[in-house]
């Protein structure tokens, strides 16, 4: 099924950017005097947050749909069409999220995307039921299990309920919009609420209530309940990276193609210099690709010693991710405002809050397999593992960067974008730098470590040197 | 290295849908009353044909990439921040495309891509002199070898052989431009092309030649004269095909989304109303993403059954993408002249010419592997295997009905696009029922040939009859 999970992967940064163009600041074209300050205020609140939730839930789907085809392991025809049309469903969500980040008031946007959810739950559950009526398409472990019933019920259940959540939010649309969205955000926390209120149970009531459980559930909560692998995690992001990055080049060859006309008039038939107007976008190109492609270098170091990913890591990956979603919209604006204006600094700063949000959420899946790094990681990456400081090192030098650079704006107004994105470029070179670096003040720390326990023992020995001049004296 | 394919599997679509973007259709807005006919005359000489051949060089960049991780088995940091760099550089393809496209009689364009080029075969040759400096990044095979300094001169030739003729390209782009295009035609048709002559060599000279390379080579040809594996082929395929299916979302949501204030002045705040005026829009959006999945759904069926791609079927595989990745030019058309007016026949036609394009190159590839079967396919699909006309109808289905849409738009004046459409959303069922039809035909055959052959004994018997009642009378 590599053609629906690349698909899926697509559509993550998909609907992010476009969200994004239908805001203010990409669409209206900001008049470079009017502070940008306030109009990213405003959409910040609101569209913003339609685009986290929208991503949110594209993932909830993807689980969805991963778990899916983990219990029908074999498709025939009918099975590849109904997947199909299940596709075709929610490549038309970005659509639906459009509406609504543009309507947010109007209840049509929602109700549209919750039909179009209900939609691609009732097919999910008719490819469950033909699975399940086909079973030699099914996973050889339910397929030789003699109670199959309960797994159907078992995993109708997980598909189904983001669905029905759906539904209801459907009908209080047109009575009560904020409920809906309310319903909407329980989609995406609700299978972590379930883990938690199982777990505050197991609390109260002992171990018992979780052994019971368990022994109902049997062998299927290894396949169900467990959190997705490593590989999976590792594929969804590099397709979601490798998105971002082409996006990019959308943008560029969408704005900077200079008009042959303009060309003929302005500039007398010389491309060179109609070109050398947009200088100042090909150096935001190119920083803006050195950032996310460093980012996923950074996020490939780190998958590359990570050995299982727990449901917390995922979750933080995900956030990771949205936020390089937004990476696009940096480019947007800093290669919006490359001329001198007010709105410069603000650019610049949207820039590295973005860049910081996606990086120190790496370093939080880092952190996050520290705390138990015997299940998690790799032996080379835990504490004392040869590979931990220069993980370390790697991991913090974007929110390093990132921070230091939003306050030298504060600091310097001279702080310019083409400063910015040379900044960006030259950062590859940091991290070629980096393994010398961190090797060097290791060496340092050890020496200083061991001067000053020679400055102790020295100190010690001094004092006992003088304990029995003083006393001699 | 999956963040590198995937790049590049999404780069090949990205790179046509805008360069067609650029085409007048799509930018200028043709009149209603204005006939398309000739415009798309107009761009399917020059226009057309820079998007095939970048398609085209892209596919050989992709090729020579995979072919060089062949080589290097194992990376480490400065191979990853290397290889980024390469695919900065070749994100930044599409750009030059576009401005060749836009401006085909200016040396800049075709120099800056040139440039590119040459400068991605450098980056290239530089991660191959870094792998033989560090031979434990290498594969095994080569690692273990005596005469590795042979291997690093071929796999150099490979790789540099396309700059070369890019760095030629460029030179004689400022005296004489049409040479530099023949030069870039030339770096497509290389590979086909050495072969060929070694081909013609080996069947004028006899069989000595090849044997005598083949012995200098050894195992090497093993690896790099191979054609690529079925597996990446159809890696490749499914990322063409899921970003051309996300593409039209993109363009949904970039035309299709009312202005708030519109909507209020225009429609008294109904967004209902607003929508309702989009309806064309969204059948053309259903109608075309049908027709994608499907040619995917007919591609993964045919590969279900391939065991072996040769180089022939890989050369028809790119020639059938190069088509789906018009398709969303196709949208674009048919969607923009939704309303009734000259040009809707025409742009259907052009609908039913992409489309046609796409599903016969499917089908030539279906019978590239039937001419050589006991290598390429498994035996169900085999001439007599029991799915051998099941896959026969499968493939020939989407030929078919498009060259019929086509000659119906020819005699009919009132068939329109909404008719068009709706077609497009009714062949699933098509695809549902083949397998009925071609059982209830294949029967059919079976007793019509039978009645025949009873027919022809009856009339020999009758025959037979008759004579000894001949020489009876």
């Amino acid at each position: 099924m590599s053609y629906c999970e690349q698909l899926m992967s697509l559509l993550l940064p998909v609907c992010s950017p476009k969200v994004q163009s239908i805001l203010p600041v990409a669409h209206t074209k900001i008049h470079p005097d009017q502070k940008l300050g306030e109009s990213v205020q405003q959409l910040l609140l609101a569209k913003i947050a339609v685009y986290l939730m929208t991503f949110l839930i594209v993932t909830v789907a993807w689980a969805a749909h991963v778990r899916l085809f983990q219990v029908i392991e074999h498709i025939d025809d009918v099975l590849a069409l109904l997947n199909l049309a299940c596709m075709m469903i929610i490549t038309f969500l970005p659509y639906t999220f459009s509406l609504m980040a543009s309507f947010p008031g109007v209840p049509f946007g929602i109700f549209l995307f919750s039909v179009c959810a209900v939609v691609i739950g009732l097919i999910q559950a008719v490819i469950v039921a033909y699975g399940f009526y086909h079973p030699h398409l099914l996973n050889q472990q339910i397929q030789e299990s003699e109670n199959q019933n309960f797994y159907k019920r078992h995993i109708l259940k997980i598909i189904l309920r983001g669905p029905v959540l759906c539904f209801l939010a459907a009908i209080f649309s047109f009575f009560f919009i904020p409920l809906s969205y309310v319903l909407l955000g329980l989609v995406i926390v609700f299978p972590h609420l379930t883990r938690l209120i199982t777990w505050c149970k197991t609390k109260i009531l002992g171990q018992r209530g979780e052994e019971e459980e368990h022994h109902s559930l049997e062998t299927f909560t290894f396949y169900l309940s467990e959190p997705l692998s490593k590989e999976r995690v590792e594929a969804f992001s590099d397709g979601v990276y490798a998105i971002v990055a082409t996006l990019l080049i959308l943008d560029i060859c969408e704005d900077n193609v200079p008009d042959p006309r303009e060309v003929e008039e302005k500039f007398r038939g010389s491309l060179l210099e109609a070109l050398s107007e947009y200088g100042p976008n090909y150096l935001a190109y190119f920083g803006s690709f050195v950032t996310i492609g460093l980012l996923w270098f950074v996020h490939h170091s780190l998958f590359l010693y990570v050995t299982k990913a727990t449901r917390l890591m995922g979750l933080l990956n995900i956030l990771s991710l949205a936020f390089i979603g937004g990476l696009p919209l940096a480019y947007q604006l800093t290669s919006e405002f490359a001329e001198k204006s007010h709105n410069e600094i603000e650019a610049i700063q949207v820039s590295c809050v973005i860049t910081f949000f996606a990086s120190i959420f790496q370093f939080a899946i880092w952190t996050t397999a520290l705390l138990n790094e015997e299940e998690t990681l790799h032996a080379f990456a835990r504490y004392g593992g040869k590979e931990h400081a220069f993980m370390f090192a790697k991991l913090a030098l974007y929110p390093c960067v990132s921070l230091g650079a939003f306050f030298l704006t504060c600091l310097l107004s001279e702080f310019s974008t083409a400063i910015f994105h040379l900044m960006q470029i030259v950062i590859p070179f940091a991290f070629l730098a980096l393994r010398i670096f961190v090797r060097i003040s290791l060496t340092a720390i050890k020496s200083v470590m061991s001067l000053s326990r020679r400055k102790v023992v020295l100190l010690e020995e001094e004092e006992a040197c003088l304990s029995p001049n003083e006393t001699l004296s």
